[in-house]
């Protein structure tokens, strides 16, 4: 029974066959970024590097890698973009931690605490000004229609999402369209920028960005739900971060619409920052899983995770397909 | 006598010719400004419309037009890119506002203290992106170069300013190349890229360029002298900012270099924020007078603003050129 059960058991989805396919191409785009992050003021590869090589996935320029592999680009034109695609990723996340007054990241201290919300703006603009010129150099006005929409978008999903801060009762469909703008908008363009140099046609590029725009939904719901199942520990964060900072995701969408009125009252105290106390975590966490919040959430990045395989369906077995369907498939098993 | 002495009167410089030369454009500029402010998330509107229509002079994308009429431009791709610069500057200021703390700009209430740091970082992301969006409407890669490679030299600027920050004792050279990177940086790509709209042979780029840059040096000479000769009303910020705030401007560099040892104790005391009372801004103004700082500041603005002159010598005589003269002549005239 033992052995048969070993046998059946299918290994838990993992990143590392993507990060193997691409690993050659992310030591060229390793470079790149070193060498752009450099500056005669000290203070930006010091402060830029903090973050960058701060324990991320690079899973944004991953994906750009992928999926030029998914078309067999032979040449290196992706490296530059990749790269340019990170630093994009990288100056958001500088200046969305000044937004949320965030200490904490995968585990590290946030630059703002160590440099101050000043240095953490200005350093951002720098990486954001870089990606650009990395752009320029990559001499496509395709991709840097591509990449400069995405970041316009990603500016209003963070904008639209500061006006949601606190709105208990915000609809799904609400919530649906700030984390598009804010997190699969970017995934999208990692992949859609590929089939551009690659010079395929725009069903592929289409493909491409499905791929990616629904894996980057399918992701950023995994990663709302987790903060109402897990510790500090393995989110790298602190637990509860948006739960005090009264944010909207959809696990407290759901438990909110389908609370008692004595639940409802508790999320409203909660949402505008009258319930803050670990106690009051530990209650929202309880309601969460007694409404099913949290499971249900993850059956929808289920959903779309299932839409990014479904997208890439047409493209040519091989090993850079199979790393991206399972790639999906981790994103979606985060939680568990 | 009185007649003679009213026929010898010269004028006081002004802006006016240049405003008159570029007024149909400008119009132009606005309608692109206005159209791509738009967003669904109407704080974005709201936030940046409350800086762009706030009473600036325009004064890049009018050199950027300028420039266009100097070289006889008859195209239109140089509204959409003066939209782009005016977007670029505005995102700066956003993100200025919220690095030193502003409250007050050109008479009016900031943005940050109207809405927030947070909506002023996002909205100021959001126009950055929407200016490289409108660049690459505009079809030119160079001109995409010019303007990323100015963005990110700005950016560079201000991270150095900011590690300047309450240094007493720092080099005239240090405080000319933070000017030189956050200041003139734009000026000087505002009137390059007129040149390759134009395509125009790379001699005149340059000369625009140096136009630009030199004026840009003067303008910010001129704008931290008046930190120390005006007040409040006829600075449209609060009067001795840049002196409570510790920025090492050229008056206090000069002041500090050429001051006793009671007065360097003084600037120190004030520079590291221990003197910051009307009474020690009004000993600042006193010592910066006596030192002949604030006109020796002046003096430096007026040899950039003859530099600048000069670069455009060669191009035709004609409205432009003499408007574009005219407008350096006025802003080194602005503190009298």
């Amino acid at each position: 029974m033992t052995v048969t059960a070993t046998r059946l058991a299918k290994p838990a989805p993992s990143l590392d066959p993507m990060i193997r396919l691409v690993a050659n191409d992310m030591n060229a785009v390793n470079q790149v970024i070193v060498d752009r992050m450099r500056s005669e003021i000290p203070l930006i590869p010091q402060l830029a590097g903090h973050l960058i090589s701060g324990g991320g996935k690079r899973m944004r320029p991953m994906l750009t890698l992928a999926s030029a592999q998914l078309l067999g680009y032979q040449g290196t034109s992706h490296h530059v973009l990749a790269a340019a695609v990170e630093f994009i990723h990288t100056a958001t996340l500088l200046h969305d931690d000044v937004v949320d007054g965030s200490d904490l990241r995968r585990g590290r201290r946030t630059a703002n605490i160590i440099w101050g919300n000043p240095a953490s703006v200005l350093v951002g603009d720098f990486l954001f000004s870089r990606s650009f010129q990395l752009m320029v150099d990559a001499g496509s006005l395709k991709v840097l229609n591509i990449l400069s929409g995405a970041s316009a978008v990603i500016a209003e999903g963070e904008v639209n999402q500061l006006t949601a801060v606190r709105q208990v009762g915000l609809p799904e469909e609400r919530y649906l369209s700030i984390i598009d703008a804010k997190t699969a908008a970017l995934f999208a363009a990692a992949c859609r920028i590929a089939a551009v140099v690659a010079e395929r046609p725009e069903a592929e590029e289409l493909a491409l960005e499905a791929y990616g725009r629904n894996l980057g939904i399918a992701f950023q719901l995994i990663d709302d739900a987790i903060d109402y199942v897990s510790d500090a520990g393995t989110m790298g964060k602190d637990a509860g971060d948006d739960f005090r900072e009264g944010k909207m995701t959809l696990p407290v969408i759901l438990a909110y619409a389908r609370g008692n009125e004595e639940e409802r009252t508790f999320w409203k105290d909660a949402v505008e920052g009258r319930r803050t106390s670990d106690e009051d975590f530990a209650h929202a966490i309880a309601l969460v899983r007694k409404s099913r919040a949290v499971d249900d959430t993850m059956a929808r990045a289920r959903h779309y995770g299932g839409l990014a395989i479904e997208a890439i369906r047409g493209f040519a077995d091989g090993p850079a397909k199979a790393a991206m369907i399972e790639a999906v498939e981790f994103a979606v098993a985060r939680a568990y």
